[in-house]
């Protein structure tokens, strides 16, 4: 069972609400002998956090990691190293002001879990969107940095680079993976960065927000990882980045387009360079009947505007009255920015499972 | 683990080779005291099986289904009845035609698992694809018609109905589904379906393919389906149909295009009717923050171009020599359309697992 | 979830009812290139069938099993070979006089599911106790033949031998378990095997029955297999053994008389032989703090007496009368007797899932 | 997989070492709804801690444990209730002296895992036996006491009550389980409790240590939890008391003695009590095919004596010495006591996993 838990040998435990005293994860199956870096946790952890820019919102949690198992240091491990014990991560809440959702205890904001937590529980944690709240991933984000320890370890250049390709309706040229990491709007074309300011400023002043869609791409992954069946890849990363908050559409290399090619066009064809097959195009993003071909792995992931907005939806009461919402506080104009470095963390989360399920079932990785 | 297992509570796993004796499926976990049909399993694999007009492959499956545990039937029981044992469900394979593949036993078909599974496994069953075909998917179908038994038995009109929406470029506008069961192409739109016919004379006679994309809706659906964190219903659905072959995309509800909208265009408005909620419009695909909400549940999957074409493409074989290969044989010039039976059953798969685990964990359903 | 599978990478689900068609398991995780040898399955399913002496049931099965997936051959794999897929296999049932259980419908054989399974499930497939009739455990047996071609090719020595060391009050003294293979009562006592006949004719002809204790004894099992909290191997040995039926409880080498040694006896002392740790004794059973030491795996489970017996015993019907009852038809008068290849199918079943799980975290074995 | 979590629906993961910052559990899958009282937590906790008499380890662990996320309270819950979340429990680890083990570091001492545990992973936090201490059971502790207030939820009045029943060579008769908690001994024979303390006395200090068994006895629960293959209820209770660290053998009911009766007195009789069954005896220890009956359910655990003792023992480090070894520091004389509270949580969690996977396929209780 699996309702807050992914992974199946590498397995990761999230817990924790967004006003509660904390939020974590443990982390299960992580190999032995693995050099741990807590810093590069608290560096993923800083480049998810809220509040560095006027495009996200102002909470302001330093969102501190500390590790409390699973890592062990001796004269002799030469650093710290990990255990093959679980690893246990956690975040204190700091910055909650829970005041701040008070008065929408019982009214439904529209797009939000409010509603659906609600009829299936009977009992709600409001403060924040609680258990639904995109801070949630925080723990995604710590547990995806130990993944990439684990992918550095096995295969040396695992690079899993993500940015904001489209926000609302305007679309990004380049992939320049290095510019996503310079500019606040985490997009890898310099020139849509920048004139996407002014988009998403007009959006915030105007009391609105916009959706976006991340891509991610990931070099250096061996050729070999998945299975024919139910263990794809590709559908293990659609569940990775459709469990992603406000996530509504999953694409795997040409994605929705492929649909709307012919098979001469779509054929990714092969020849050799030596001993080593060399595709002649990567429609496929990377995977094929499940599993990987040891070409990039392309994925992208539709985020919707933030539901949070300033102007007023109709909606319901938990007592069934009609009412208008406007939803104050501080929000994400376009909560797609905020959710590159989640999908990162989620797709080392896959590879880093399906590297060791592979190495369980077949033993040795494809060279 | 689940490498060809699919589900939790309602656990189906599936076996079989495209040549090989039989397929087949065990489902673990269905409730005892369902009413069980075996002719609406064979409907459906009906539904599904080749060689039904000139648009699929001409491959002859009689696919007779044989149920062989589970189930039971004495003059007290009333008709048979599932136990709450393991159901196990088996389809002989009997046009196998292991000949036509004998060729390409080496040579690595472009858009196919061939290569891949090779670099996997260091060994394949080739013929027809193996354990990759498309052939799965009939154990799948037989699993669906049982989990659509369970949600009849649960909350009595679930109808879950799927189409051709998009055949390569062309979109079908309409969404009739009872229209999409009388067309061969399972097209929810008349003249589309109509139109369409030429396009796909076309591109089988010049030794092409195309792409397609099936949409389903899910009605009767109750509100409070799903968890907010890793089992959303969404990031289920999104994995069931990501591991149909060929998939590269999934939307649900809006999907892609939700990326595009602004926050106030993209709220799903809410009023009352009496004391039910009524929603003005479902751009969230009837899930909001995992959970179902009771509206007609919504996903589209984009399914890739044939890959088995006449026209040749350039291609290597496992000895390293470059090659052409023309991938003779019985084809579907568009696999999308018989796809569309078993988009339905995952989508069976998925609401059955997550009635059993909500009745699990919460214990009663939401009315 | 696991209602009817065992095992995690190496991963076992059965099916079948004791007077259904058929019976079986599908083997998922299994590695691929594993030499795969039908008759050894055959064998081991011929030591397990009934109807081979006077001291067991003369039900006649001839258990013929069938492979129908996840092998194959070509003149490239030097004979057959498993491919990494699904392993389905299974057995038709021919010899089911179901007329033999009609009057006990609704009459509750103590000691029996019977009653338990009616309150749980309200719908039972009675005949010859359905689903928790012994039969099952034909498919264990078939699969834990796989898991034993698994231990081969991984380990190349690990022998799991299996014998019944106590029939009633009665204890075998001697180990040879070459000599368990030889005996229709499966001890590795040649002088009890001999003594107990006579027992056992009276017990039968008394119209009673007898419990008995298997041990079983693994070697070659290499150290680190286990791991310390809730994967402990012990652990999942008596899960193992304690799912067999009629099993009342498991010991891990010195097992129950651990309890009553004190700490200075009770040590298992090491020395050294080179760079080899040799053990002074193995109280222990081969297994500390979770893992396999490297010395022989010890385990024992004690079987019930057969509670089919022909002695009338009190009872109830489904419709709340008290009733006699005396079961007639073809039992076992010691069904321990049957228990043993059972229990080595488990063992194999638990160590060929521990070996991937190990190679899956840490990656390589100790040797 | 389940390297640290135990359960399925009511699944829960522990983490932490013995020395580390802290140590914890994640409980997943707990219905909404359930009033929790931290209260109930402490004092199961302080039942299981040391220092608490001269015949358990002197180490001084206030083990105050908080709760972090998963419960939520507002004047329309009427006091703390789960949520349906995780429910994320947390230990600080405090009396440490990590000193005490600096000097076995590379001394392996028998009895414990610190050998296998190296060959396993070759890295090992070796501090106070780390990941395999004992210290583990706190988690498991505070989980026993979350799974009780849900069968308190459930079922009304779940009783489980365990209390130590043998120590080294001595049997205790009654079964006086007010008496249990009222000695420092936990053993429910109040002759017993008295005579024992001498007995642990002289073991104590001649340096050696005792083995004990727990027996555990459960009233209140309801017919028909379990399953009758993979899922049974003894079986999973046996893998839960022998996950328990030192526990060598586990018996349900008359457990080994079974296999010395005949099937005339194994059996357990029914009779009728108006509508109600009523069984002559409980041989059976409560459960039947692996399902409840409604009688108590009985379980027994053989704990060895406390490996860490002060008579020397002969042993070899990691560099392969040859060593002698005395096991200083603060140990428990007979660690079967302290295993009294966590046998008590082992069984609530197995009772309450059952409970859910029971209403989750089946839905209803048996009354």
């Amino acid at each position: 069972m699996s309702h807050n838990s992914f992974g199946h040998l590498f397995r990761v435990t999230t817990w924790g609400e967004s006003h509660g005293p904390a939020l974590g994860c443990v982390i299960d199956g992580c190999p032995p002998g693995v050099p741990f870096d807590l810093t590069l946790v608290q560096e993923a952890l800083d480049r998810r956090r809220p509040g560095q820019s006027r495009f996200v919102t102002q909470r302001r949690e330093p969102d501190q990691v500390e590790v409390l198992s699973g890592v062990f240091e001796d004269d002799r491990t030469d650093g710290l190293k990990t255990t093959g014990t679980p690893i246990s991560l956690m975040i204190r809440n700091t910055d909650q002001r829970s005041k701040d959702y008070s008065e929408i205890r019982d009214r439904y904001r529209p797009g939000h879990a409010d509603v659906t937590y609600d009829q299936k529980y009977s009992i709600r944690d409001y403060r924040g969107g609680g258990r639904s709240s995109a801070r949630e991933t925080a723990a995604r984000v710590a547990a995806g940095a130990v993944a990439q320890m684990v992918l550095d370890q096995l295969f040396g250049n695992v690079a899993i680079r993500a940015g904001l390709v489209s926000m609302g309706p305007h679309d990004a040229e380049a992939r320049d993976w290095d510019v996503a990491r310079q500019n606040p709007l985490l997009c890898p074309d310099a020139t849509a960065a920048k004139a996407w300011e002014a988009v998403l400023d007009d959006a915030r002043k105007s009391g609105d927000s916009l959706g976006g869609i991340i891509e991610v791409e990931c070099t250096g992954v061996p050729a070999g990882l998945g299975a024919p069946v139910y263990s794809k890849l590709d559908q293990d990363i659609s569940s990775a980045l459709m469990s992603i908050n406000a996530a509504k559409a999953v694409e795997i290399g040409d994605g929705m387009q492929a649909a709307r090619l012919s098979g001469t066009s779509n054929a990714d064809e092969m020849r050799m360079d030596g001993d080593k097959i060399v595709y002649q195009s990567n429609h496929a993003g990377g995977i094929l009947g499940g599993i990987s071909t040891g070409q990039p792995v392309v994925a992208r992931v539709a985020i919707k505007p933030t539901s949070s907005i300033l102007t007023p939806r109709r909606s319901v009461t938990a007592q069934g009255e009609e009412v208008d919402i406007v939803t104050k506080g501080r929000h994400d104009p376009c909560v797609a920015i905020r959710g590159v470095p989640v999908v990162e963390a989620m797709m080392a989360l896959v590879l880093a499972d399906h590297a060791l399920r592979h190495r369980g079932q077949v033993g040795t990785f494809v060279r």
